[in-house]
């Protein structure tokens, strides 16, 4: 585990690079019947083929996320979303990597404790085509006097 | 299933009403360990309580969406998202209930056959508590002439 990286220890334009995660016809198939059974996500036999649910490649971006640890063991905690984009669909078989940028950072005026970080995250896939861009404002801790 | 709905039978200010959904523990534990295996998602006897995933509230949410067949059975596909809230935590015994609102509806300039719905769905807790909100822009046919 890397060493914690407080507010202050985190710059604008930084950018943090994920593993690389293979994307299975069975984990979207799994992901979709249970939380977007339409025919695109859920039938692997529907005509122009089987795409993941955008939520899904939404929650494999957040265990590329998490398991990079760019707070080493701090929480990542999202207070929200400014917003996502799918520009194209990921397939199975799609490899999907994220980089992570630091766009803003700035202290909290409610809790002195804490400041608010806004990240841009941009999946790609094996082509390096864009598959999902999110930009999260994130929770996080200001180092300890 | 009810009737398909295109882009000309939707109405700006029209709402829907998904069901209720009760979120188990085993669900939240399920879901995180996959996906965002933190302390305060994935450990059961974290201080403070498990508190689920917001991409696992995300991923609800869009399932009490499928299944309440907004457009009859046409597709329900997001473009992309203007902004995400998760104001308060969604923790194990909740039951999650989700209200659309049509916030706007555009003809495609590029796609004669497609417009662009903007929506705000809104979950609430068993309290009438707001723990979620996303303003997707959907994907919508137009009616077949």
């Amino acid at each position: 585990m890397p060493a914690n990286r407080y507010l202050e220890d985190l710059q604008v334009g930084e950018k943090i690079q994920t593993a690389a995660v293979p994307i299975t016809e069975e984990e979207i198939l799994e992901f979709s019947r249970r939380y977007d059974p339409q025919p695109m996500h859920a039938d692997p036999q529907v005509p122009g083929g089987l795409i993941a649910s955008g939520w899904h490649t939404a929650a494999i971006v957040m265990r590329l996320t998490v398991d990079s640890n760019p707070l080493g063991s701090l929480p990542l905690l999202g207070l929200g979303v400014d917003g996502i984009q799918w520009p194209l669909p990921v397939r199975p078989g799609d490899t999907i990597q994220v980089e992570m940028e630091v766009l803003d950072i700035r202290p909290s005026k409610s809790q002195p404790t804490h400041g608010i970080v806004k990240i841009r995250s941009t999946a790609r896939n094996q082509h390096g085509e864009v598959v999902y861009v999110v930009i999260p404002n994130c929770w996080v801790p200001r180092r300890p006097a």
